[in-house]
């Protein structure tokens, strides 16, 4: 039957990753809560398990937990090396190469800005200075130069992505033209990383052949690949089970393109996106499919990854300001200076040219896992690998926020972000709209420290004018107040339903008292259209009416559209 | 940075990986055309990835992919073993254990009856004739009787909701019964198989300790852990990120109850079924979470383990008729005879009681399992491992044609049986109903090889008795043809439409002429009634229009109702 694990190690192995996994979650979830990439909290999750905080306290545990030799730690790496490829099939499924020919002219220009300037300034940065940038003893001055120019040309198109959303501006013209720039530079980018890793000739054979095999394979793979793969799939879905076909189908071709990959001397992450990209290009993969994959690599097998870049390394003892500022500074100025004249170039007005330049500047993730390997290929230091970390993780917080200037973006408020417990009546014992009212507006006056009776007559002032029930079981009930700094909503659910005089005649059951600051044109109107999309669903105002708690109505709330 | 894996090895993961997981959807995929289990294929595709069939003769090949020594088969055993657990998580969140306290008194008996009938037997049997049976050098004789016991009493809930399901009784009463006994029967079963590992004291600490803690904690998940889980669901859904937050803290707590379980001494798929039914059991956890974890264990994880047993053994030269036979026997005469006394005892008719003893009967991938670990635990030996799988394999069959022939079921019939390529016309030029009805007739007539005059006029016939357009676009012209085996339809696409005198006015774009035998009551029904369903659907008529092939048109059908 072969060698097997002993069964201490398998307790080991399920122990470290149920830890590893939880505590990569719940950081990653608090990340998120400050604003901050997932990633970090992730990353994160593996400094605090590892060597520098709990490994001080309690270094046996830390030691039984996550071994550096043996079994375990082989099959740790074992299972990281897969993730990691997931993740990047993942990635390479979310690049659209059509966009990229759909956006014309402003594209190109914006992506050969964003990908020559910051090329071309590492370039000659790592060629003066390679020792003050970290250039590990013994490797080559023009292969660390290359990667160097690599890691900061090439961008991190989840990421951006995700930015874009954030600011609502992903379906805009001016998001796609980022995006289609961003696939681009990623192709190109991870290209030139290829090579790159040729040049380090971990494969067999020589040099020259692996850059040939390499790229080679990339065309075969993006032209008949992408092709057979696009023909294959409706005949996948009519004659196998669905979704498990596709799925089997997916994952297998990912493994086997990173398994080549990696042999040629290549990194397998490389053959994973390759594959990623011409399996998420054909039209005929269906949504649900993508679906399951990502949120099972992202959610699960990303956060192990990125806990275990935390456990192995020492950050704090490995950063350099001076590395990490010029990491900065000249990937900064090449990106944003790049693609900002690029956008220019191709047309595109003064302050949406700049944001498009911060857009560029978005590093995330990607940049982290090939920092990664240049650190495990001996090309960069640590201190090197730390700056290119740190670049990922500040980079989208603070081009974001630059965006969001020169843009003059404001996100649309949602009704979940002014609920709290304390104004939410579960089970209102009003009979008529004045009760309800009163009732709820001395709920969101306590919550706002205002004056009750002066809400409760705004809104029923308000009310005079014209009775405030939309139909559908859901009366909005409303005000501006003045001095108020953000809006207020209080909740009440009536079993027996009032009459808010609704145009379909029926009594609310749902009544949301919605006050405003005085000034703030946009937030009434954003927040009642927020609960009108979400509570004219019917299957979802039907739970709605039913939760027990506060916290089951926020529940709702927050994973809608899914209701099951 | 702790011990790697070589490239070479990694080159290697990432191939086995890959060929293994296609290999075995692949063959899965076969046996499912063939109506057998999938798992039966899963397991195929090990067998001929090992010594038996393509290590005979390329050895050096599959010793390289599925080496049995060193890193790579650390790391492969590694992923298995947590491959396993995920799917005892996932098998464990389909138990419902609030539909046992539904069911009431038949499914008490029902469960009581297929649990003490097959218990006893088997533990006599394995009592009086140990050597016969296969027990192992050393095992001790009450563990082995033990187990052999449980092996036969235990169900395959999974399997059986499938067969149900297949047979279209999955809803039905007597539906719900079996499922509600299942459960007790498997809940009780591992209960027993902990304590049966808990005895063999692989773990730390005295036997009594170990079955003392064994019980204590399952207890305990099922009753504090379960309520607090179901506490938790809401709080996570409003604060964490949708759907990452929960799938995390599923995952997590599977793999630490599974590490838990391990370290006691008894196998971690005990702790990943308890866990995973205590999650699955919350009214809180939403469909859609359930769907991601189901599907990427189900058609990833659990084919690369049942591969990897195929691969492991070499069944031929362990398969014992006698051993197998004695299995069969003694396993089926005491779940159905059990099952079925236990149904007619709890007021179940007759044919009904004997269907439900039938369906007790149906075992699958968690025996496989169970004779795994007792393999593993040198409990049994390879024969009694074979003969369990052979009756995992057999009994879905054959009880589910048992099932069919006494509760006298017919399949619902689904348009997409029907259907050819040859019987498509993808761009109909007819303009008149009656050219549509030639048109389509003369395919239809080629395909079923009648007569296409014929067939012509018979539909037209009907057609004068009244116009066969249902509406949004579809028309069903339709006919009883003498002498026909089984119905065939011809598909027919209109990009102009043709009018068929549907009820709201709108001409026909999609035409299916259909023909079934003249004594077939219920085809014509059936089939209209499946195509009425699916392309009632606005988004999937629409994508339906614009197919470019048959291939694409099946796959529209197949994966109804997911047009993404």
């Amino acid at each position: 039957m072969g060698e097997r694990l002993a069964t201490q190690d398998v307790v080991t192995i399920f122990f470290s990753l149920g830890v590893l996994l939880a505590a990569a979650r719940v950081l990653g979830e608090c990340a998120r809560r400050f604003n901050q990439p997932t990633v970090l909290g992730e990353i994160l999750a593996g400094v605090v398990l590892g060597p520098t905080v709990i490994g001080a306290a309690a270094p046996e545990l830390i030691q039984w937990l996550f071994p550096r030799q043996g079994s375990v730690a082989l099959v740790l790496d074992g299972l990281v090396t897969v993730a990691i490829a997931l993740f990047l099939l993942v990635a390479g499924m979310e690049v659209d190469l059509s966009a990229f020919w759909r956006q014309g002219r402003a594209a190109f220009t914006v992506s050969l800005g964003g990908l020559v300037l910051p090329f071309a300034l590492g370039l000659t940065a790592a060629f003066i200075a390679p020792e003050v940038l970290g250039r590990q003893e013994g490797a080559s001055r023009a292969v660390f130069a290359l990667f160097f120019a690599t890691a900061l040309s090439i961008s991190a198109l989840p990421v951006i992505a995700r930015v874009l959303m954030d600011l609502n501006i992903y379906r805009s013209d001016l998001g796609m033209i980022v995006i289609a720039a961003a696939v681009f530079n990623d192709l190109t980018g991870w290209m030139i990383f290829a090579v790159i890793l040729g040049l380090l000739g971990a494969g067999s054979g020589s040099v020259a052949t692996t850059i040939l095999v390499t790229v080679g394979f990339a065309a075969a793979v993006l032209t008949v690949g992408r092709w057979l793969i696009h023909r294959s799939l409706p005949w996948i879905h009519a004659h196998a089970s669905w979704p498990g076909g596709v799925l089997g189908f997916a994952l297998a071709l990912g493994l086997l393109s990173a398994g080549f990959t990696e042999w040629i001397g290549v990194h397998a992450v490389f053959g994973a996106f390759l594959m990623g990209t011409a399996i998420g290009d054909s039209s005929h993969l269906r949504e649900h499919t993508r679906t399951i994959i990502h949120q099972f690599v992202s959610f699960i097998f990303a956060p192990l990854f990125f806990a275990s870049i935390g456990l192995r390394f020492d950050f704090l003892a490995s950063f350099d300001w001076g590395i990490t500022l010029a990491v900065l500074l000249i990937g900064g100025t090449g990106k944003i200076v790049g693609g900002g004249l690029g956008a220019l170039w191709g047309g595109i007005a003064r302050r949406e040219a700049w944001a498009i330049g911060f857009a560029m500047n978005i590093h995330g993730a990607m940049e982290i896992i090939l920092g990664l390997l240049a650190l495990q290929s001996g090309l960069i230091g640590q201190p090197m690998f730390v700056a290119i970390v740190v670049m990922a993780l500040v980079t989208p917080l603070v081009c974001g926020a630059a965006m969001r200037q020169l843009l003059r973006l404001k996100n649309p408020r949602r009704l979940d972000r002014f609920l709290s417990a304390k104004a939410f009546a579960q089970d209102l014992k009003a009979v008529t709209s004045g009760e309800a009212i009163r009732d709820l507006a001395r709920l969101a006056a306590a919550t706002a420290g205002l004056d009750e009776q002066s809400v409760a007559s705004a809104v029923l002032e308000r009310e005079a004018q014209g009775a405030t029930g939309i139909g559908e079981n859901v009366a909005v009930p409303h005000a501006r107040i003045d001095g108020l700094k953000q809006p207020v909503v209080a909740v009440g659910i009536s079993e027996g339903g009032i009459d808010f005089d609704a145009p379909d005649g029926e009594p609310a059951r749902l009544i949301f008292l919605l006050l405003t600051p005085r000034d703030d044109d946009g937030a009434q109107l954003e927040i009642l259209a927020d609960i009108a999309r979400k509570f004219g669903d019917d299957a979802f105002r039907a739970r709605a009416v039913q939760v027990n708690s506060f916290t089951e109505f926020l529940a709702l709330l927050r994973t809608f559209p899914e209701q099951g």
